[in-house]
């Protein structure tokens, strides 16, 4: 139940994001409903397929009815209008719930913790990348703003508290806040990785 | 019967389109199998795998023969000498087709009618922009051109009709006339949608 | 066993291809581990979706533990002082052997001819392509040299051999040495395919 609750305001703040990319490059109603499906839903979309699940948001109609719903959202109040800064914070607690709910579908179908760990990061980032390959912009891989670790860290305690034998709520609630806080700090003080040959 | 003999057609159609954009970027004879086939096969793809079915084209030759045929005819006919428009009416009518047999492969599968439409518009649309992104061209969901729109239009036209209980044949083509007219539409009058912030 | 190794071979290949494509964007670490795994495990995971297997790395560490390391080697040893030419040739052997394994399990899976061959070149180049579009670069499909070609031969010759009722190792063999020097010779002598319209 609440990880259902989890689950929708996720699918909804990704929505939101790239229903925001549509906005940026001037796109039509279509490109925004596109955008916001293909980011809420994607990382979840690969994570299933891979694992072998079926697909979560197939079998149902809530998953892309709040996607399309946030699209219209962003497409009827002027994005101009909205803090950027907002929309940085809820996707940085998207983005640690996702990682922390991906591993751990992943642990439930029985993965070992590399893979599931792994899973946790897609299911956190590729909505993203796909928003950014069908927008023609860099992709979020590409820039050195902490974002995938954030997830992989997150992804990364709460599979290690399971593997402990910590409950289910504990472990989750350290993988969230070790991811959001990790995020929250490159979000607040520019926190960077450094590039290849660089440092 | 029917059925195939469309899907057949709109394999063959869009790797036409896909092979035409090959020959636009002067590429080598590899490259158009490669893209026939992606524009081919891509959008039955991605909606197979969704609903969890056999993808269509892996367990027979048929399917990937009819993209490759294509690619060489484009290779062995001059494309400067095709007449873009055929391309185009063409293109328009497997869009149709291909929006109607994905929705309706979908509600085979028990999807309820808002995931149903949605991979109807994948189906139809999907092969394109995989064909887009890797041929480096902006993808033709950033083009105010209306597309996906007539997609998404026939595919709920045909699951609305499904839902009233009309029977098989008027459900698809009620459904495919309503796509291809809107899409007609675009091509014969410049039909555009408008974009983020220029209404 | 051999084709355990062989696999795990060129998952390493493939990833090191990849950790060197992000050295000379100037990356960072976390970019090297996923352009590794996504261009190690990238082609083989696409052939298993697509004929119904279970994705090969998903439910072992291995395969991504090989990735990471390769991640971490390249970043490591300074880019710069890697033969290029080295790589090159490794990954002409890990492609040619790619080509082979990914249409031989295709064949296990119940395939025909034609859909085998092609889940060898997929299993052989998708990796490389998602790496390129993630990277913005122009894909290899779109480059000239002999790639993707030199894959359909491997797979087709080992298809055909397998066909002809040849014994597994000695089909093999004849496959991965007719795409190793196909590709040899492009490496070595440039050999390139004509562009369309260019001829």
């Amino acid at each position: 139940m609440l990880t259902e609750l989890l689950d929708m305001a996720g699918v909804a703040v990704f929505a939101i994001s790239g229903a925001l990319a549509a906005a940026r490059a001037r796109q039509t109603i279509v490109t925004f409903a596109f955008f916001a499906a293909v980011t809420g839903v994607g990382g979840g979309t690969l994570r299933d397929l891979l694992i072998g699940a079926p697909v979560f948001w197939v079998g149902r109609s809530d998953y892309l009815g709040v996607s399309l719903v946030a699209a219209a959202a962003v497409w009827l109040i002027r994005a101009e209008r909205w803090p950027l800064a907002a929309l940085l914070w809820f996707d940085a607690i998207g983005m640690a719930a996702y990682a922390v709910i991906g591993a751990d579908k992943a642990l439930g179908y029985g993965l070992p913790a590399l893979p599931a760990i792994v899973m946790g990061v897609l299911t956190a980032s590729f909505g993203g990348i796909i928003r950014d390959v069908l927008a023609g912009e860099p992709s979020i891989l590409l820039r050195p703003e902490i974002y995938v670790s954030a997830a992989a860290l997150g992804a990364t305690v709460h599979v290690g508290a399971v593997f402990l034998g910590a409950p289910l709520p504990l472990a989750a609630g350290l993988g969230v806040a070790a991811g959001f806080t990790l995020r929250a700090l490159a979000i607040a003080r520019g926190l960077k990785l450094p590039g290849y040959g660089r440092d």
